[in-house]
C-alpha cells in the first residue's frame, strides 16, 4: 500500500473526520506531506463523551481526546498546525488562507488535494436573551468545558434544556446528576423525532422519575437574565426559573467555506459529495458533519452527522484525495448511512435506525409498523428487563424499513442486528428465520428480534 | 389462518418441540385433535435454566416452566397426557403404543399425522463406577431438581465436572457458587470446542480467578466410592476428591423409538428430517433435539441440538402435519441452523456461530480467521471491559464463516451480528460497512466488529 509518492495534502479541521483523513493519506503515502489546520487548540475530541464529562461520569475531561496531539504529529508524522483558521480556499490557484490566532498573522498554503472537514455547528434559536451568560450550547471541546466549569462555579438549581433529541436527552441527565432540577422544552410532541409513542412513553417516565421535567409542543420564547446572566425562560406562556439554559436544538453544517470557494451544497445546507467524498469541484473533497451522506434505504443524500461516519467518510476523503495526488485511481467509496443512533437515558436506553413510520412514507412507502413488548432475558433470569421493539417495514414485501428499541441499556445494542438487516436487504421473514443466540442471561428463546418479526410478518 | 378440520395429530414428548407442535397445530385448527404423549409429569421445562437454579440465581424451581400444565389443557385446548411412556410407533397402522405410568397398563392411540419430539439424552461415558450415587447428568427436569437436592443434601466440598462444554462450564460457575470446588477434566486442549487460543485464554483465567480447576487433555478413567457414593475421580494419571461428579460430555438423539418404526436416521444418529420436518415415513414428522438440522454455511444435516431451533421445528412440524391431516400445502419450512451459542462464565461471556476455523477447513473451505481486542465500552466510559473477537472467513471471498465473541455479558450478544451477516452472506468488507450504533455507553466508535472486519479484510 505504501509507496513513493510526493505532493501535499491540505485538510481543514482537525477533529474525528479531518485527521482521520490525514492518517490515512499518511499511512497510504508515507513520503506525502499532510498539513492539517485546525483553528481551535486541540484535535480529535470525543464530542458524544462530552455529556459524560460534563455529568462527572468521565472524570477527566483529557480522556476524551482519541488521538494526542503529540502522537500525530510525532508518531504518524502529520503536520498538525493547531490556532490556524482558514479564512479561504481558491480551487484555481490551489491555495488555502489562513490566519494564525497567536500572532493574527494571515497566509496562505499551496495543496495538491484538500479535504474539508469542518464539521457543523449548532443552532442557537433566534430568540432575545440567547446571548446573555450562562445560555450554553454543547459542540466543542471548548463547549464542553465551559458548561462543566459554569456548573462547577454557579451550581445552578434549576436549568432548562431546550430540545429532546440526543443530546438533549443526554445532557437532562447530565445536569440532573450534578443537581441541577431540569426542564425540557421541546417543539415536538415527544423525545427522540419519530420514535413510536409506546417507546416514547417508557423514555419519558423513565426521565419523570428522576425528576426531570418534560414538556412537548413547547416552544422557547425568550431568555431573560439580571446583570447579564440567565434567570429564566419563557415558553409556551409559561416561566422556567434558569439558572443555566441549554440549547440543543440540532446542528447545522459548516459549509460556508466550502460554499465561498464555489463547491455545491446539497441537502440542509451540507456539502455535496460524490460516493468517493469528491465534491463538486476537483481537488476539493468533504467528510465528517459537514457533507452529505447517502441514505441505505432511500439512496437519497441526507445530513446524519455522526461520528461513525465522520471517521470512516474521513478515511475515504483522505485515501482518494492522496490517490488523486499520485495518479492513481480513487477506490474508496461512502458506505450508505442508516442513521444509527443509540443512547442512555437515566436506566434505560434507546436505539434508532433506518427509516421512521413518517420518513418511510414520505419516501414513498407503502409502510406500516410493528411494536412488541419482550424481556431482555429469560423470564425467570434475575434482572430480565422490559424490552420494546419496533419494526417499521414496507407492505407486500416485508422489507426492513427501520427498527427501534427502549429498554435496559444492555439490551438495546440488537439494534445492530436490525442494521445488518437492512444493509442485506432482508425482510420479515427472513429475519425471523435468524438464528439468533438464546442463553436464559442474555435473551429469551425468542429474541425479542424473532418476536417483533413473527408479529410483523403477519401484517404484511 | 383457523378452520374447520377433523382428525387427530399426536406429538409424542412434551417438551419445547413437542408443545411447540401441539400449539401451533391446534392454533391453526381448532377443531383438530392434538394429543401429546409425555413420558413424565411435566412439560415445556427451560433446560438452558437449570444450571441458574442449581446455583440459587433462580430461586424458584417452577419458573423454569414455559407453559403450564392447566394452561396447555384449559387455555389451549391440547390433550396432553402425563407419565404416557411411548413404546413404539406403527406406521402401517397409524397407531402409537404407550404405557401408562400410573397403571402400569398400555394401549393404543391412532393418529392421523405424528409429531416425534423425543429430544436428546445424555451421554454417559462407559466408565466404572459411572453408576455411583452423586455420579450426576444435567438434562431432564428431575435430573436438574437431583443435582440441586443432592447438593443441599450432602454439601460437597469437592466436585468434579466432567467435560468443558457450555453446560460443563455453566454448573461449574453453578457448584462454585453452591460453595463446591470445582475440578474440571476435559479431553480436547481447551474449553469450548473450535474457541481460539487469545478467546479460550480469557475463560480459562476466568474460570481460574473464580478458584475452578481446569485440566485439558485429561479423560475420565474411572469414578470411585464407598458405600456406593462416589468419593474420588481418576483421570489423567491423577485422582480427585469429589462427592459429586457432573458428567457433560454432550448429548445424543433420543431417536431408538424412531429407529424402530422405520424412520431413517441421518448425522450422529439424529432423525433425518427434509425442509418441511418431515420424515422418511409418510405421516411421521420430527422436531427439535432428536432431528437433523441443516446448516447455514454448509447445507449439510448437523446434529445441533438447543432451544429456539427446537421451538421453531417444533412449530413447523405441527403446521406442517396438521396441513397434511387436513389436506392442504405443507408451506412451513425449518431455517438453517448456524449454530448460535452464547453462555456466562462468572464475570465474562463467550458467544460462537458458523463454522470455527477446523470446522470451515473440513468442510472444504480455503479459511482463515481474523482475532482482534477491543473494548465492549468507549475507552474513557467507566467499565469499559476488554472485547475479543475472531472472525472466520474465506479467503479470496471474504465471506463471513463463523464469529467468536469473549468479554463481559453486556458485550457478547453482538454475536447476532455475525448471524446476520452470515444468513445474509455477507462478505467482511460489507461487514466492515455497517453503519452499527455508537454512543460511549455501548461501543467505541468503531465497534469491536468492524475492527475485526476491517483487520480481517486486509486478509483476504
Amino acid at each position: 500500500m505504501t509507496e513513493q509518492s510526493k505532493g501535499r495534502l491540505v485538510v481543514v479541521g482537525g477533529d474525528a473526520a479531518g485527521m482521520s483523513a490525514a492518517s490515512q493519506a499518511k499511512r497510504r503515502y508515507p513520503d506525502m506531506e499532510v498539513v492539517v489546520l485546525e483553528k481551535d487548540q486541540y484535535i480529535s475530541y470525543a464530542a458524544c463523551g462530552m455529556p459524560y464529562m460534563v455529568s462527572g461520569v468521565v472524570r477527566d475531561a483529557d480522556d476524551l481526546f482519541a488521538l494526542r496531539i503529540e502522537d500525530a504529529i510525532n508518531k504518524r508524522k502529520l503536520d498538525v498546525r493547531l490556532g490556524h483558521e482558514v479564512l479561504s480556499i481558491d480551487p484555481a490557484d490551489k491555495k488555502v488562507r489562513f490566519r494564525i490566532a497567536e500572532t493574527g498573522l494571515t497566509d496562505d498554503i499551496s495543496y495538491d488535494a484538500c479535504v474539508i472537514a469542518t464539521g457543523a455547528e449548532p443552532i442557537v434559536p433566534p430568540v432575545p436573551g440567547s446571548d446573555l451568560e450562562g445560555v450554553l450550547v454543547l459542540r466543542s471541546y471548548g463547549s464542553g468545558l465551559a458548561v462543566r466549569k459554569y456548573v462547577d462555579q454557579h451550581a445552578p438549581q434549576a436549568g432548562v434544556v431546550v430540545g429532546a433529541g440526543l443530546v438533549g436527552l443526554e445532557m437532562a441527565e447530565a445536569l440532573t446528576l450534578r443537581g441541577v432540577k431540569t426542564t425540557v422544552l421541546e417543539m415536538a410532541p415527544g423525545p427522540i423525532l419519530g420514535l413510536v409513542p409506546e417507546l416514547s412513553r417508557v423514555i419519558e417516565e423513565e426521565l419523570a422519575s428522576h425528576g426531570v421535567t418534560l414538556l412537548f409542543q413547547t416552544a422557547l420564547e425568550r431568555v431573560e437574565g439580571v446583570d447579564g446572566r440567565v434567570r429564566e425562560v419563557h415558553g409556551g406562556s409559561e416561566t422556567f426559573p434558569a439558572g443555566l439554559v441549554l440549547l440543543s436544538v440540532g446542528v447545522k453544517p459548516a459549509s460556508a467555506l466550502a460554499r465561498a470557494a464555489g463547491v455545491d451544497l446539497g441537502v440542509r445546507g451540507a456539502i455535496h459529495v460524490d460516493e468517493r467524498a469528491a465534491t463538486s469541484v476537483p481537488g476539493l473533497f468533504s467528510a465528517g458533519d459537514c457533507a452529505e451522506q447517502v441514505h441505505g434505504i432511500t439512496g437519497k443524500p441526507v445530513f446524519i452527522p455522526q461520528a461513525l461516519s465522520a471517521n470512516r467518510q474521513g478515511r475515504v476523503a483522505g485515501a482518494n484525495a492522496a490517490a488523486l495526488i499520485v495518479g492513481k485511481e480513487m477506490t474508496e467509496t461512502n458506505p450508505p448511512a442508516y442513521g444509527t443512533i443509540v443512547t442512555k437515558v437515566f436506566d434505560k436506553a434507546v436505539a434508532l435506525a433506518g427509516l421512521t413510520l413518517l420518513e418511510a412514507q414520505r419516501a414513498g412507502f407503502d409502510a406500516d409498523v410493528v411494536v412488541i413488548k419482550s424481556r431482555s432475558k429469560a423470564h425467570y433470569y434475575p434482572d430480565a428487563t422490559p424490552l420494546h421493539v419496533a419494526l417499521v417495514f414496507e407492505k407486500g414485501t416485508g422489507r426492513v424499513l427501520g427498527g427501534q428499541l427502549v429498554g435496559s441499556p444492555d439490551a438495546v445494542k440488537r439494534i445492530d442486528v436490525v442494521v445488518t438487516a437492512m444493509s442485506a436487504g432482508l425482510d420479515l421473514e427472513q429475519l425471523s428465520r435468524l438464528d439468533l443466540a438464546y442463553a436464559p442471561p442474555f435473551a429469551p428463546v425468542w429474541d425479542p428480534l424473532l418476536v417483533a418479526a413473527n408479529v410483523g410478518k403477519k401484517k404484511i
